[in-house]
């Protein structure tokens, strides 16, 4: 069984920098067969879509070919926990996934800096795949096709309180609506913005990601394909949150509470919005996980 | 006394925001006097223009008059270690110490953290007066006219090699030469590698420094002011520096290095650079120092 956590990346200031993993897990059990099959549970099960067109099994097919030289058959059972197209990591939990099982599959070793890099051939940003392989907080800079990150394991005395909207902001559209170019007072803004922000949380410097949280690249011109997120945001800094971000690219918007906070911020949240979907989430510190013996 | 740090800001990605302090020292002792004077030894000895119109004395007198509510006369004895126009943060030092000299003489205690914030109202950008006032490293952010910021304490196993040229690259030119705006590419560039910087020196990360200090914001450009400066990082990066960037806006050249290699480096660049000044200093961990038994 391989499992691979959700993530939330950008917080904020940090684009296509930094992110954090959330336990809350898609799972794929893989077993040698006679023939070719996918069963799915959970999110994305009704979706057929994706048991004709798989990326998972692609991206796995392709990696164990160049392991194994020869042709064989499986049966891929998934239980998805992360939600799709909602800025949760989903592709990420896919790419990393894929590559460990195929690894996993035909008993070659891998260490999780080459599946990171590995991983970095699909996603060319690394601030899904780096928690998602890593688990805990992570900074991360990519050069030369290579990923350099570091990792902090984030405490128990904190959780995510993520609140999903009932549909998706697209990626490609909400990336295309970004400026082509941003004057240095923005850059300096976030660029400050996102190196206090990773600081703060290596020092557990909780006090300071209100102000260190804060963007001027990318987030106010995605939220206005979905305006109640403002009024979530609003609402989630003025009960609790220590920090309000949007997920990725959302429409998942991600809080980080002090735990006593999370129950009473969760509540209020699906208060008053109630078509979105509040989930308390705990932080995850192991990143993906192959259990080759379940 | 008062005794104020040297400071390289910027520290290549870390435009606007990061800092740290070196124990290169300008110290002032300061009089009550039947008469005004100005003495000046070490660096700015022979500017006749510093006595005139000096601005460490303006800024004394301009918070000295807000606190004690009498018109008196000072001595002003200066010994400067600081270069001046040379990117080590002179004018920072200036700021910060005058500020800090008008509080003790009226026997007004003050925090670091509001001198920070007064000092903030001469220096728009936090970058040198923040190590100028808390020693170390620091990441700087500031909102609303406050100063946000985080420091670490430098170990003594490293040290720096500043390499100081025999003349100046004016600040106000170099600012006016950099481009208004700047793609997506280049802010994540910098954003990234200042997140994983500021990290990295909290977790003590030497080996990350040589990918996490490189810039594309402002370096390259002002460095085509003088472009020995590139033989310098190379030369540097090529022989022990753990990073080497533009100190602020130059001229001054930044290394970071293991103490062992100190002298290697510096004894090796003061070879190919004779006309620069190459100096091993330690970094400082004080900041600002008021000491009014001496």
């Amino acid at each position: 069984m391989i499992s691979v956590p959700a993530t939330s990346a950008n917080m904020g200031p940090g684009f296509d920098t930094l992110g954090v993993a959330l336990n809350l897990r898609n799972m794929v059990r893989i077993k040698r067969s006679r023939f070719f099959s996918i069963s799915i549970k959970g999110e994305g099960a009704n979706n057929f879509k994706l048991k004709g067109n798989n990326l998972f099994v692609s991206i796995f097919n392709e990696h164990y070919r160049t392991l194994v030289d020869k042709s064989e058959k499986f049966r891929f059972s998934f239980y998805n926990h992360i939600p799709l197209s909602r800025g949760l990591g989903s592709s990420s939990a896919v790419i990393v996934s894929a590559i460990s099982a195929a690894y996993a599959m035909a008993g070659v070793p891998l260490s999780k800096e080459r599946l990171l890099n590995l991983a970095l051939h699909y996603e060319h940003h690394p601030d899904n795949i780096t928690p998602a392989v890593m688990g805990g907080f992570n900074v991360a800079v990519v050069e030369n096709g290579r990923v350099y990150s570091l990792q902090k394991k984030m405490p128990k005395s904190l959780k995510a309180v993520v609140v999903i909207p009932n549909k998706p902001i697209s990626t490609s559209h909400s990336r295309t609506r970004l400026p082509k170019k941003y004057p240095l007072s923005d850059v300096v803004f976030n660029l400050s913005r996102s190196s206090l922000l990773s600081a703060a949380i290596f020092e557990e410097r909780w006090d300071l990601l209100k102000i260190a949280s804060k963007d001027k690249l990318h987030q106010d011109i995605r939220m206005q394909a979905m305006p109640e997120l403002f009024e979530v945001q609003r609402v989630a800094l003025n009960n609790g949150a220590l920090m309000s971000t949007l997920s990725g690219s959302g429409s998942t918007f991600f809080n980080m509470v002090h735990a006593d906070d999370a129950k009473r911020l969760a509540d209020l949240l699906k208060k008053r919005f109630t078509k979105f979907h509040i989930k308390i989430v705990d932080f995850d510190n192991e990143g993906v996980i192959v259990d080759e013996s379940r």
